[in-house]
């Protein structure tokens, strides 16, 4: 098994947590995407247990929401003494009406509307990270009005090429998000940043991309954050208290994949960051990390229902299902890859190869291509793994396909998190 | 301007059916479709006039609801003389609840499941695409059990590439949808759905893919539908009464495009089937045709307020837009191209290049890259046209953004016939 949370039934059915995916299957129907909150916790506690030995006191990891986000997620990461990144007043919302304290949500976004400027302001949110000087002078503005400082963070881009996929690769400097380095902006909007009264430029946030196996483009990160700390000191005498290094730990999506160590890579950050601080003459400062994908991808599975299989004589095979790009847009999108399991049948052999294709009228909508499968039939329940993140998150009603409910697992106990959409609710706002 | 219905006012406001999009976008917000149904309208009629003219009694487009599907579509076609292509029972049940009749309705899909098939039979859809035996073997179980005899059409695969994108290129061989000529399988399903007492078999369907600019395509097509139908024919003796040719004819998105004469193409196509029938010994056949691009693609476009402008010295221009990849996900899933319009200055030159970015957390987040506006700042109301089809449909929460309202002109006076998401919407099954 891929992970260790996931084990096989006498008769050969998939436990998650020791629940039956058969028995979920039948009570909640499918496509169903199931999530454990104990692999939640635990991917939790490798970043809070790293955090607490190698980081100084006040660094903390934020969950990334848009890596899943519902109200049930939050709890868990509070809990767990998780912070929240969030990317718009929709996640804001989400969040604060799941009970979790404003104070520590960190709300990012390239473009925040002057609506969600204000939406955050309201509902006093802990720290805006400042994208661009539009919005700078917006959320001062706003912030004035208000009589409060609002504390911040400045994005900036330091110009760093992680080697992840394009549409996921947010470091370089040529991009939508943060002000670069490079060109020197990013010291113009520390200046300016500096002279309002209503902000207080908590330090600097950086994010490089998805989906990192190699702990390299962090410490590149870190001495580019160092440099372009030493210089704002110089020039304005400014040094950042905190410096948030965003998200990107990759996870195993397929067993060829490589295990990220995310204690071990945290070592390295922290050893790497306190030579640099030294070596720059730079005060102590406090880590922020915003870890989405780390922290569910590998807790959540999507059950399907196969519809048929085609075989196309001298070409392959394929067999469908009843969901596919309208839950799990990913293989759309991205080309990304997948371990697929028939949930029923795990003491059968694999052997059949098969391309899993979506339900949508539309070529493209595919799961996993050439995957291994005992030769499936109509009715086979099959399990597609690691689809915690960017899943329920980036669910469509395209082909007027109702969204799938989530059922959460505690302890091994389910308890339905998402209802299942209707046809009704397909239609309430036409 | 790209299309008639498009103009500009005297103050270089962009209007669209004489309807002031500035005036749109401050009564209902953005982002915002807007749709106009005068187009909806025109599209359809050039259908149903070459329809007429040249097709035989019987002959019928049908409209593909994938391409935007909401309740308030479905009156309009309706009233065009258009049946309804639908591919869930999502789609049924929106069509239904709009007071389409049933009748009209033809069922799509290369997965319907046991669930989708009782609900077409229950509510009395017309006519079934049968896509595969599987579909076949339980469509007939239950139609038999209800005693009904019910209308069905093969989806069969004819083999053609039509030099399409990949990802809506359906006609090939090696395709997910319906079943192949090339290997026998076709031959087989037809005698199989003879044997059934509960089926009908009307004809073939065959769909070869999207966007196509040439009337090549469809006329090999019809050659080896024809092919199949004399073989099916000499190996049975049935001959088919209804060919449904699917849908695929391109639209101008940007002005170098192509466009497409539908009504010449439709002559071409209707010579071609006479010549073909007779060739064959062939008795006449009615023609089905499933436009959806080409009906709403170009009676839509979307407002969005730009949340300001990014120059990263040395490499490009960003502006970033209230909306993105979750009310148009084309460019991250296609690499679409698009006609963007300063809406509220289309008096001034449009000399500044640019990119088109999205507010989504993700580099991948972008509607149109080196577009020319006049230099955007924060605030400016920007147009993306030809977002009628794939758009409203596909839309996600993608970052928990509410999904866009879509405003219906009709004569140029608009009614909300979609209403925004509130984030209330987004929790209210968590």
């Amino acid at each position: 098994m891929l992970y260790e949370h996931l084990s096989v039934s006498p008769e050969g059915h998939l436990l998650m947590d020791g629940a039956d995916t058969v028995l979920l299957a039948q009570e909640f129907g499918t496509p169903l995407y199931v999530l454990s909150e104990d692999r939640v916790r635990e991917n939790c506690r490798k970043y809070t247990e790293a955090f607490r030995r190698y980081l100084p006191e006040g660094s903390r990891p934020l969950y990334a929401g848009k890596a899943l986000c519902f109200r049930g997620i939050y709890p868990v990461i509070e809990s767990e003494g998780f912070g929240a990144d969030v990317v718009s007043a929709g996640e804001i919302y989400t969040a604060l009406s799941a009970g979790f304290p404003a104070e520590k949500l960190v709300f990012h976004g390239s473009n925040k509307t002057d609506a969600e400027i204000s939406f955050g302001l309201d509902n006093r949110v802990g720290t805006f990270v400042v994208d661009n000087f539009a919005e700078l002078d917006a959320l001062s503005a706003e912030a004035e009005k208000r009589g409060v400082v609002q504390d911040i963070l400045l994005r900036v881009t330091v110009g760093l090429d992680p080697h992840t996929l394009e549409a996921i690769n947010t470091g370089k400097v040529d991009s939508q998000f943060g002000t670069p380095i490079e060109t020197g902006a990013a010291l113009r909007i520390l200046r300016r940043a500096l002279s309002k009264k209503s902000l207080n430029v908590l330090g600097y946030h950086s994010h490089i991309g998805s989906m990192i196996f190699d702990p390299q483009p962090f410490l590149d990160q870190i001495d580019r954050l160092l440099a372009f700390s030493a210089e704002g000191y110089r020039a304005t005498g400014y040094a950042p208290a905190v410096l948030n290094l965003g998200g990107g730990f990759g996870v195993p999506y397929i067993a060829s994949d490589p295990k990220v160590d995310i204690g071990g890579n945290i070592q390295k950050i922290s050893e790497h960051l306190a030579a640099g601080l030294e070596r720059y003459g730079l005060p102590p400062v406090r880590i922020l990390m915003e870890p989405g994908r780390s922290i569910v991808a590998d807790a959540g599975l999507t059950l399907y229902t196969a519809g048929g299989l085609k075989t196309i004589e001298g070409y392959r095979s394929y067999v469908t299902v009843d969901g596919g790009m309208t839950d799990n847009p990913r293989y759309a999108l991205y080309r990304s890859s997948y371990t697929v399991l028939s949930a029923a049948r795990l003491n059968e052999a694999a052997d059949f190869k098969c391309t899993l294709a979506g339900r949508c009228c539309e070529s493209g909508d595919r799961i996993a291509e050439n995957i291994l499968l005992p030769r499936p039939v109509r009715g086979d329940l099959l399990a597609v793994l690691t689809t915690g993140a960017y899943n329920y998150s980036m669910a469509s009603n395209y082909n007027r396909i109702p969204r799938a409910a989530l059922v959460m697992l505690s302890g091994g106990q389910p308890r339905l998190a998402v209802k299942r959409e209707t046809f009704r609710d397909l239609i309430a706002r036409e």
